[in-house]
């Protein structure tokens, strides 16, 4: 069966998309710990990051890097941050969370509670800023 | 003034090595929250890690993985996580840290209080399984 993950990269399941190519998707996390909060994929269904592919190794945060800086853009914070955690979903993912203290990156922190049309509005957000 | 990775880089101060070629060096957390836990850092004194080169971003979980590797075999784990924080010293850096739980990467549980000799026991643990 495919990851959840997978059903969004293949259209099957909707998704709040902020950047794709051949390689990877960018999403918001719903359920996220922070405004901004995204999920990095490769289009490879691999259950630990460290196991995908070289050439998505490679280029995992050089895809990344625009989003980072337009999610900065969006919502300002001291800066960026990366995480994996990759035990709720088997399939590798980088978090990307803006970061005010040490503190936010608390991945077990309480999330916040976003409706659709805050989601859609931190889309739309990040999107403004966005060039790859 | 230079940061304490920098010192480390150029052999001012002493470290836990790990790995090291031309772009990174990878040192223990002498702060660990786990065994096993180490930093990755490249050798450019730049504070966020989106702000650090392309040519290194590149490289950087390429240049991790054989010490994921190594760590997994060392201390078994579920896998070895990634995580940046960053506000701790102004220079980029990625920690490794072996996890079974998602509570395993609260950065913020308590640390191990690991003696020199212990310290050194976990470097040469990681270093009998080290293959670039």
């Amino acid at each position: 069966m495919s990851s959840i993950f997978s059903k969004i990269i293949n259209n099957e399941i909707p998704a709040y998309k902020i950047a794709e190519n051949n390689q990877f998707i960018a999403i918001l996390d719903i359920f996220p710990v922070a405004y901004g909060h995204t999920l990095v994929i490769p289009k490879v269904e691999i259950d630990a990051i460290f196991d995908i592919p070289d050439a998505y190794l490679q280029n995992i945060l050089i895809f990344a890097k625009p989003i980072a800086v337009a999610i900065k853009s969006a919502y300002p914070c001291n800066r960026v941050n990366i995480i994996t955690v990759g035990l709720e979903v088997p399939h590798a993912h980088i978090h990307l969370i803006p970061t005010m203290t040490t503190t936010d990156m608390n991945i077990l922190r309480p999330k916040l509670n976003l409706s659709v049309s805050e989601l859609q509005k931190v889309q739309s957000n990040i999107l403004t800023y966005y060039k790859a």
